[in-house]
């Protein structure tokens, strides 16, 4: 999944190259590169789809280059997680009906390569032999509250740190999420699947069944020159709906593989700064000239040869780029969408 | 004289670009443009002459593309004050031996314009008739430390707020200065010096006699071609030395003509925040694209289409230019000529 827009990491991720397209970390390798990497030590790249916005084909056929080009998959509009997964089924349907998947997105951060493609082998096996619904939950190391939770129950009968979950949890607060973690019962939702094609199709139909309609309607238009007509329609029709709301709160039989691979949903600037090395003075500077004085935890990004001097900061968010400068309290980094909205309204939508 | 670097101003003030060629202000003047208009209030053009350094000479005949070519002195090399008066002076030397002189920096703000030319005539009418060197000295609004004082003794027998200069000052610190303040006795020096040519001349002469003796070694050399390489070699032997140590410190009938009239150096970015109208919130925003929030008593200033959002910033400066960003505490700023510094050093001296 590449169709986000990453708002909440303005200015530098924008609509016109979210998150996903850029090297956040500094690493040399876009989100998106890694993301890929990743799942190709799991699976021929062939089988690798990116679903993401008509927009952004152009990008990732250029940070992809060896990606086929019918895998990539071009959504005419945003209409959340659900139509895009019901597209990739429709898709996959027509090539394997027995297929595998793993659905993830493509912008989250994974440290321990190793251990994510162990857990998601041993997913790949409990979902190929059973009509369950497997999701990855993450052992909480703080309370975070820019996740959602999952609540696990029993242990399932095929063992392995899998378990039945109980309840799909929205973003708390503090006070909740402290509960929450010292409970041992709550793990962050990484918004990782994994099922079986007919075991996700039929719970389209039970609990999505217009959606599973649209896009089951004409399947020999897909693979032809008018599977991308057939879809601007099909998008047109479908409800802006989440795979989480659609289908994750109602289905049976959801189960969740509870790990740690040094995740990070990498969504805020404040996750980005934890996940980041810090200098003495716990700052991360991301930028070739950047200099600071009586400056701490504080993140400053600036690009290109753009010079920094940054003095007197204590736990702020600096990002420099070409046509925007934002200057943020970490703590208040939940405001963001709120300056992005107003500085689109005033100065135009390019700023988004 | 126009010869500064303006450094406390930087990043917004550049070597290639000083402060006084600078509308620090947003009035659509540079500074240097507005202190030509106010001296075209009190003389005739062809009489104002404009020292600067060699590099500044296309930046000055762009922005007063009236002046006289001419009239634009050109120093090789920096060597503060003193200098550029002598070697003013012998150029007037040459045209009139009776001239009256005002001597004043091109980097001021005046915002009360009447009040000035009325106080520059007073002047004018005082050293005209009297071997006497007179400077203005502007009454104290507040105890700023970043001006040096002047402190006055008696009236001069002339009247009209003209007094007997006591002392030159430093600048002190801030108990100091409120003790200045609270006398009565301390007005602020505002660079600003009025004598006829004898009396500086004969100044030169008791005070820094090698100086004199430099720029009067070859007078014919002036407005001839060889006056540039005679100037060169001048300044080359030249010392570096401001006229209040060479001269004012130590002269004779030194006068002062105590008076207000909206004057700043606008040596600072929190002298630029004092005299410049403020928002709801306290706040100088200086661009067209500027959005706070949370953020009081804070100067912010970008160029050009560039977009700042600025959250939760009390006090600060925060200037954006092309090449280079500052974010520093407004009671910090005196730190600006340390950034300089190390910037310089770290990444090219086209930074300075």
């Amino acid at each position: 999944m590449a169709g986000g827009i990453g708002s909440r990491f303005w200015p530098m991720s924008r609509s016109h190259k979210p998150k996903q397209f850029l090297d956040v970390l500094g690493t040399g390798k876009t989100l998106l590169q890694q993301t890929y990497e990743r799942f190709a030590k799991i699976c021929p790249p062939e089988n690798i789809l990116i679903v993401s916005n008509l927009d952004y084909r152009a990008l990732i056929l250029e940070q992809l280059p060896q990606i086929l080009e019918q895998n990539v998959l071009c959504e005419p509009m945003r209409r959340n997680t659900a139509p895009c997964i019901a597209y990739a089924n429709a898709k996959i349907a027509l090539q394997n009906p027995n297929a595998n998947i793993v659905v993830a997105p493509s912008d989250h951060l994974v440290l321990d390569q190793e251990k994510f493609v162990k857990d998601i082998n041993l997913g790949l096996d409990f979902i190929s032999n059973s009509d369950a619904i497997l999701t990855l939950g993450i052992t909480p190391s703080r309370p975070e509250t820019g996740y959602g939770y999952i609540q696990v129950g029993k242990e399932s009968p095929v063992g392995n740190g899998i378990r039945l979950v109980k309840t799909f949890t929205e973003k708390p607060n503090l006070d909740i999420a402290k509960v929450f973690v010292e409970s041992g019962e709550f793990f962050w939702n990484s918004g990782m699947f994994l099922w079986n094609l007919q075991t996700i199709q039929n719970a389209f139909k039970d609990y999505l069944p217009e959606v599973s309609e649209l896009f089951n309607k004409n399947t020999s238009a897909y693979n032809t020159p008018q599977e991308q007509a057939f879809i601007e329609a099909t998008y047109s029709a479908c409800p802006n709906i989440s795979i989480d709301y659609g289908v994750m709160e109602h289905a049976k039989n959801v189960n969740v593989l509870c790990t740690e691979f040094g995740w990070s949903d990498l969504g805020t600037w404040g996750s980005l700064y934890e996940n980041s090395d810090k200098n003495d003075d716990n700052n991360v500077l991301q930028g070739q000239r950047i200099i600071t004085y009586d400056t701490q935890n504080t993140i400053v990004r600036s690009e290109g040869n753009k010079v920094a001097v940054v003095q007197g900061l204590e736990g702020y968010i600096v990002v420099d780029t070409n046509d925007v400068l934002l200057i943020c309290k970490k703590d208040d980094e939940q405001q963001i969408k709120q300056f992005v909205n107003d500085v689109k309204i005033k100065f135009g939508a390019s700023f988004e």
